[in-house]
């Protein structure tokens, strides 16, 4: 099973002004594509952070996915730090280029920006780091990028969720389901049962390495309570008999059968 | 300025089942009260993990705080790994078994449990990490732990929200203010400008270390966009100062001053 880091880069984050919602997002897509994520991490827009990271958990996983950091302004400085943690140079993308201009040209045939020209703030987004494939940004200006580098494979994503949504599901999934040997999935099932010091016993008894059972207390007051089953498999129908065969066993073991 | 790492653990958030609020609560106290939170980074519930994750932020940050895996069951293992990464052993604690007692007790009263009995889940909650200082838990069984390892902070915090909100403010809020030596203050102003390519070069022209300033775009059909300005200094005003004359600025380059 292939593992993955989503490492969000942003002062926002760290400092809690923004909820990172897109680590989520990614996480939880890449579980369902049969991705072991292992990390989810946020950190400084500062290069040497940035650096840091990447090395640090390239080492641990397959799959390091970036957000934020693309973007126009002077801490907008991911592709630059990849580049640099990697020994790479920025290559300049004619492709991106052209994505750029029409991207501001047409904002501004439509009157919604002052100027057309591509000042620096525009050109630096044609940047990326070399051999890197571009990823397509429908709804923004910013290309991402894709580096295959010694088979770890790192994508970098905007942080813009409206633009780094549609570029994860349609340039970075299929790369991604290519890769994957299967999926995971996770049902969640009632028991009557409140307790989780009562509960977690007859987990143990019955917990084996197929399937991951967790207890989702919510509190004391309700009879019942969720546990949630997480199975991985070459395909859905595998991984939906591994949750029932647990299910049926946790049950057994509640009603004193086990 | 003391910097701090919010370490979340659970297999939960990085699985993206559970979106992680609980790093966005304590970031944005911890950087309200003057300490620059460098890192949020949620990883799995297993020992090697936990201890890797911890030291290698412990190495880099001053105050660390770990939110997860307190609770009675197989996959609650914080503080077993917290105390074999820094070789310390598991304590029995008088005071914890007294309050689970206690809690379990005053459920079973009420009815809504079925056993008041001290098992073995509900007793591996009592055992903490030696030298630690308790932190109470207003809401739930699972006391917190506080550990000053040769001056590096370390809070060991329950994952449930409704646990760890009262027990972060109570218990280690008022430890963080006598730690901090500063506040930190973020505004968000509105300046007639859409373009975060034009703006970006406006705050190059002004930008210094006294305050950290971020466009933050809305999209091209907004003829506006907010900016906001990040301060750090010994108290309030000192902060409202630098980020009034850093606005001051921005507007004077906007409209051609500057």
């Amino acid at each position: 099973m292939l593992s993955s880091c989503v490492l969000s880069i942003g002062k926002e984050i760290i400092s809690g002004i923004i909820n990172d919602t897109n680590s989520f997002y990614i996480a939880s897509r890449l579980s369902a594509f049969g991705i072991y994520n292992r990390y989810i991490v946020s950190l400084d827009d500062i290069k040497d952070e940035i650096e840091d990271g990447m090395l640090h958990y390239l080492d641990r996983v397959d799959i390091l996915i970036t957000t934020g950091g693309l973007g126009p302004t002077f801490d907008d400085i991911t592709l630059f730090s990849v580049a640099s943690a990697l020994n790479k140079k920025l290559i300049f993308s004619k492709n991106a280029y052209n994505h750029i201009k029409q991207f501001y040209d047409s904002l501004y045939k439509t009157g919604k920006i002052k100027s057309n020209e591509m000042n620096d703030k525009r050109k630096k987004m044609a940047y990326l780091p070399e051999n890197a494939i571009e990823l397509y940004n429908s709804t923004g200006a910013a290309f991402g990028a894709y580096i295959n580098e010694k088979g770890k494979r790192i994508f970098c994503l905007p942080g813009i969720p409206k633009e780094m949504k549609p570029m994860f599901d349609n340039e970075v999934l299929p790369i991604i389901k290519q890769l994957s040997t299967g999926v995971t999935i996770s049902k969640t099932y009632e028991f009557s049962i409140n307790d989780e010091t009562l509960l977690g016993q007859f987990i143990d008894k019955i917990k084996n390495s197929d399937v991951y059972i967790k207890s989702l207390p919510t509190g004391f007051d309700s009879k019942s309570m969720g546990v949630r089953f997480t199975a991985s498999g070459n395909n859905e129908f595998e991984c939906l008999k591994k949750i029932e065969l647990a299910k049926n066993r946790l049950a057994d073991a509640i009603n004193g059968n086990v």
